[in-house]
């Protein structure tokens, strides 16, 4: 089974329900706009890549529900719907590239008819993109993985996290086609469990073989040498490298780094900002606190204790052994290597 | 409210039933040493003092239960209570030290009644000494706690783990009770949830201000300066001052040393085991799988995926700023400061 997190079903949006798993699997069928602006705010589709694929399908079916003939008109009334998608989710940067990209679409129509005929184009290019530039950044990863390799994983950065096959996941799952035998780590990721109930999912569908583990056994594992090499998503990457991904990463990589292993992070290019120089310029979302004192749906703080609960948190580029895109791996000094990529990534699309 | 896990009340052993906490306050009622036997397996009582003290109590009860007047029939059957409650948990020393000193005292003892006599009233001395020895830990561990410290603790070392008071929430409170401003962050230490549900319990019913993490923000935290002090208790502390505590402690000290944070250990001397050299020699409960796959009862694993469960890690002494005991402050090289702190309570008791 190929995992497909987003696509379209002729006019239909399809979604995998991601709060759902591992218990069920569930797709939410939709061609309303509005349910998919709430699927990304609820985390039914979540992972920045995926988000970002979802929010351009969405665009799509908002532009389709516009009925006027008169493109200003148009225009202004789809630029809502642009405006609610952006509101959704604050860090993952392939959110506001994607809009950005569907909103330089819409301004070169004429009509409205044409927008809705090259947004949905548009889209269709975005979800196809992705799954290569997967492809691409696994194809460059997997000569990172010794065989033999035992890796450790945050969160998830699979095929649910993007349009298909996964960007760190992309990597194992690459180095297993190499004819690589590897074996996964996942950290459970709490407070939403990820990396238990969608990374360790993903890869028992593959049957690849993981061992879920706490967040805070990585640190035993790495010393008792059960780990070779960290790979890991991102949400965005600033410009000197520092690295916004699932709050626990930034733990992981020191733990890396003072164990002396090397620590890899996997993501398209889309995911690097360059307008944000280094991760202090990286909003970071705060999500309920209900995320952290309850697990499905079951209290389990104390009534009246306090929580917080940011969804992510910045590596800094020091950390990092290597930023690796689908246009090839990104070494230090990220300022220079990261540039690069983006031009060559700039240069090759239109 | 006193929190007092283990106590008697007249011949009657009363527990706090620590897995039904913070949700509702049960006391288990007991006078079957079985049952003591089960409660520890199962950690209904936990805590490496705590443990011990509940198996002191529990050897009253068994012999309380011996009705033969035959002094070598009688130990023997003893023996075999002692050899129940030895093979409940490996980890904590505390649990086999509180055996060896209950069979000291057997083994001078002429008759049965003797006997039964003489362990309660070494019960009894037990619990007493842990209250003392915890806040003789607190006094000298508060003069490390600088004015408006925000600590960081993992797992439960407080009152809940002792017989009250706590080792390294007893470093806190006492700060609290000399006027200090204290705020503390409680990992919430998956996967049993000790720091939500036992922690942040204990320190909401002092009014000591509490916010509870998940155990992976600690390390964003630190980055950010929101952490001045680490302060944790311990399950057995090698010669070399190497220190075996709940799982995540090891990680929780990389990241204070990569920050140049201090990182303190509580515990009382009975928690120092000379006769093992270094860490290595500690051994370390593997746990039920279903402890990491279910929480509250609910499965929230994908089916037949593998997991570990390892209770504790091992801090190696290098990475330890200090250990506080009843005796004082050990500092490295602890293989003197800790041989040091052995002898001082050896020749206090007896």
């Amino acid at each position: 089974m190929e995992i497909r997190p987003v696509r379209w079903e002729g006019d239909v949006l399809v979604l995998i329900d991601q709060t759902q798993l591992p218990h069920r699997f569930v797709e939410v069928r939709t061609t309303d706009w509005r349910e998919v602006v709430e699927a990304i705010r609820h985390m039914v589709v979540r992972g920045a890549p995926a988000i970002g694929a979802a929010a351009a399908c969405g665009l799509v079916l908002a532009a389709e529900a516009i009925e006027t003939s008169d493109m200003p008109a148009f225009y202004e009334q789809w630029l809502k719907a642009a405006d609610a998608f952006a509101s959704t989710r604050p860090t993952a940067v392939n959110l506001f590239w994607a809009i950005e990209r569907m909103k330089r679409v819409a301004q070169h129509c004429n009509n409205p008819e044409e927008a809705r005929r090259c947004l949905r184009e548009e889209s269709e290019t975005i979800l196809r993109e992705d799954v290569e530039a997967n492809r691409a950044i696994g194809r460059h990863g997997q000569t990172l993985v010794p065989d033999g390799a035992r890796i450790l994983t945050h969160c998830n950065a699979g095929a649910l996290a993007t349009v298909g096959y996964g960007t760190a996941l992309g990597v194992i799952r690459a180095a297993v086609e190499a004819g690589k035998r590897v074996s996964v780590y996942a950290d459970e990721t709490r407070p939403r469990l990820q990396g238990m109930q969608l990374t360790a999912w993903e890869l028992v569908q593959e049957g690849i073989p993981v061992t879920v583990i706490t967040d805070n056994m990585a640190g035993m594992l790495m010393r008792q040498g059960e780990i070779d090499m960290v790979v890991v998503g991102a949400d965005r990457i600033a410009a000197n490298g520092d690295v916004a991904n699932k709050v626990g990463t930034y733990s992981v990589a020191v733990l890396a780094k003072h164990h002396g292993i090397p620590f890899y992070v996997a993501a398209p290019v889309s995911t690097v900002d360059l307008s944000v120089a280094d991760g202090s310029g990286i909003p970071i979302e705060e999500r309920s606190p209900e995320e952290v004192t309850h697990i499905a749906g079951v209290r389990i703080a104390p009534e009246g204790v306090k929580v917080i609960n940011p969804a992510f948190d910045v590596t800094p580029a020091e950390l990092v052994s290597a930023i690796i895109t689908e246009e090839g791996i990104a070494r230090p000094p990220y300022t220079d290597s990261l540039a690069q990529m983006v031009a060559k990534r700039s240069g090759e699309v239109r």
